[in-house]
């Protein structure tokens, strides 16, 4: 690459942790966009003789990483952010998080509620997400408006929900969302999120997978997330959520299993023999006492896992850096064995394996020329990121989603210095304190 | 209170989360201190009519709540931030720390160390620790300049320690060292730590306990950290290192017990009949595979457990809004039941129930008429933290360190718009980046 090559972004002065095949990690490097996408990944002796480019952005020194990919979040349930906690699953369920959505669950609410959560994604590092939820075309417009990257599914059940007051009608609605949106717009990439086993039918289950495969989307599905699962699927018994949705033809490669929990060998052996793929969201299963997924046994059947956050109304927040921290701590002292999970892994986890899982791993999720410029600088000049040995090992288990201060999706700067370019965070807040937090509150 | 009673300070417009015995909640409070001490809490209407004070602290709408207590850290090993991870526990140990230590841990080093881990604490929140390393009249020294509150151990072990090359020296090193510092500054109480129970000799442990018993101070000590322990204390066999501790006459309501993870309910019941304390370090014991502590059942046997975070060669980090996360949502998924350490509890244990387990409740740990003014602002106005419906399930699930603005300690304003005015932590990072980092890196 001679240095007289015009880029229109350039990231520079920075430790680039590319996540590469070999996690190559160049201590001091610049990056080269064109066309939103990596065109030069160099090391660099000095900030003199850098090639030319329209913008430049110093890094200052700390640490430019891949964007990070939430596989799993519901994201208008930031409107219900802590307003229950503590409690018995089912009270939680029906006596707070359903009512509410009944009430305020509608276009304009969704779509406030995802912008909430692009921003609070976008300062925390992430830069895309795959999403479920009902009047997903809303979640659609946020997430286009905010200038992330995303997959985007429209929920189906079989009960009235919101958008979609008649079961019946709800893989039909979701063909005609995927079909509107597809090819609509490059950053976001409609998908079909199916609930569950037990609140879809078979008949529901396999004509939603078969609209997903007719347009080549990705299929959404939560799985074995509480013990008793397999007894709440209806005209069993079954052995397993796992083995149901393996009988009824929906595990393939372009199935994303969320939680998987309580699942066994047989169940991982299927999962991967199928190259089905797996969203670990560990903080919400931990906060409601759901279980722990057996991760290091899927990794080492070779299943794709990535991260996920779910909604904020189980997790309370969208923050992929603590969500690393806690995967990786928690699997190791589930399994005595301080070894699993390392940082590289986890890293991986938040960025490569997630993009793979969610179907885009030929576009994003690693520092590599010819990928999508999806990526975040981190100031390390922090007491807490202070000194600095392994930047991996800092990414995981010393960084929090504030450390970021820049972020650029598909070679467009989003956040600069921590501030949102693309929309007012600002006005979302006061909208929905204002509006929406006196009303719900009363739940 | 009349309001033209003049105060030295005066924090307002901002949710009072008091931690007094009723939890109570002030929506919209100031707070007047007079001498370092909290004179008045009320309710406000408006930002008219306060009452006159030299300092006006504004906390914008934000959350008012006690300084954080850290019941356990090991300050210097700043130093040693991320040197080695995901390592089996005795390679990580004695081929990385160890080495490091012994190389690197000296006066100079050790006050350095202390001071980058003051920067830490303070921008996360936390306003008293409770310490134990060696040198520790340099640890004493970083504090004292950084304004914060503390109870610092020298620590006693039966090898040779920094500072202290003959061991027959480590009891009489400790004692003249409490002597010394004792009543010398009004924010630092100190103390003696002994290591653990297989590296002090029962002599040592008597010793030092009788040293602590005779200056009236706090005994720390590890117990109970790994499951293999009671085979490693001398002279066994031992039924378990608590009992072993007891028969030595070692626990009283003046000890507190680290880590305390492999015991049993028998000593639990000791634990509790002596009020020996606890202090609960869940993410340095997940992150090490050490195992997790019993706490619901040792709060269900009343005994009075505080947080802390270990030092940073083992957990990486001194935010105790993490810790405060990780601990409510590890014995969540560990007890099979969501209700398990609620947020009200774990905000408890990370104040007032800290400042008990380390004798200091009388003075710190909720923000009651009468007790030291040491509090912290959080900057509420973030995505992450609207809206806000239960402000104490905001601090544990969703707040982290680096929401916090203002922190006072004993009335003195430390931490002013996220700047820490008391010393200057840039040249503290600086100097360490430079200095030592480099040679460190080495191991």
């Amino acid at each position: 690459m001679p240095l007289n090559k015009i880029f229109d972004t350039l990231v520079h002065n920075g430790t680039i942790v590319t996540v590469n095949p070999e996690f190559d990690i160049i201590k001091n490097g610049w990056i080269g966009i064109l066309n939103g996408r990596i065109k030069a990944i160099q090391a660099q002796d000095s900030n003199t003789n850098l090639p030319f480019a329209n913008i430049r952005i110093d890094a200052d020194g700390g640490i430019i990483m891949p964007g990070l990919v939430n596989t799993h979040t519901h994201l208008p349930m930031t409107l219900f952010r802590g307003l229950a906690d503590d409690l018995p699953f089912m009270e939680w369920l029906h006596e707070h998080i359903f009512p509410a959505e009944a009430k305020w669950i509608a276009p304009e609410t969704v779509e406030t509620g995802a912008l909430l959560a692009c921003a609070e994604m976008l300062l925390s590092g992430t830069t895309t997400c795959c999403d479920g939820y009902f009047f997903e075309e809303n979640v659609a417009k946020a997430v286009q408006r905010s200038g992330m990257r995303a997959v985007l599914g429209q929920g189906v059940i079989d009960f009235p929900a919101p958008g979609v007051p008649d079961p019946s009608d709800n893989v039909a609605y979701a063909q005609t969302y995927v079909d509107t949106l597809q090819g609509m717009t490059a950053l976001i990439t409609p998908s079909i999120f199916c609930h569950s086993p037990y609140t879809c039918s078979a008949e529901t289950l396999i004509k939603a997978k078969a609209a997903a495969r007719k347009a080549d989307v990705l299929f959404q599905v939560h799985v074995a997330e509480t013990r008793g699962e397999a007894a709440q699927i209806p005209n069993g018994p079954h052995e397993s959520p796992v083995t149901y949705l393996d009988k009824l033809g929906i595990l393939d490669s372009k199935t994303i299993l969320v939680h998987a929990i309580w699942i066994d060998k047989v169940d991982i052996e299927i999962i991967a023999d199928r190259d089905a793929k797996i969203s670990h969201n560990p903080e919400s299963n931990m906060k409601l006492a759901a279980g722990v997924a057996p991760v290091p046994a899927l990794l080492d059947a070779g299943v794709c896992v990535g991260l996920g956050t779910d909604g904020c109304a189980s997790n309370t927040n969208l923050d992929l850096f603590g969500e690393m921290d806690t995967a990786a701590k928690l699997h190791k002292v589930m399994g005595h064995d301080p070894t699993l999970l390392n940082a590289r892994q986890m890293v991986r986890m938040a960025t490569i394996e997630g993009g793979r899982a969610i179907g885009l791993s030929h576009r994003i999720g690693s520092l590599e020329p010819g990928k999508r410029a999806d990526l975040i600088v981190l100031n390390t000049r922090r007491p807490h990121l202070t000194p600095l040995y392994h930047p991996e090992s800092h990414l995981v288990y010393a960084a929090c989603g504030s450390d970021v201060s820049h972020v650029l999706v598909d070679g467009n700067l989003v956040v600069k210095n921590r501030k949102i370019l693309t929309f007012d965070a600002e006005q979302v807040m006061a909208k929905i304190v204002s509006q929406y937090q006196p009303g719900i509150a009363k739940f």
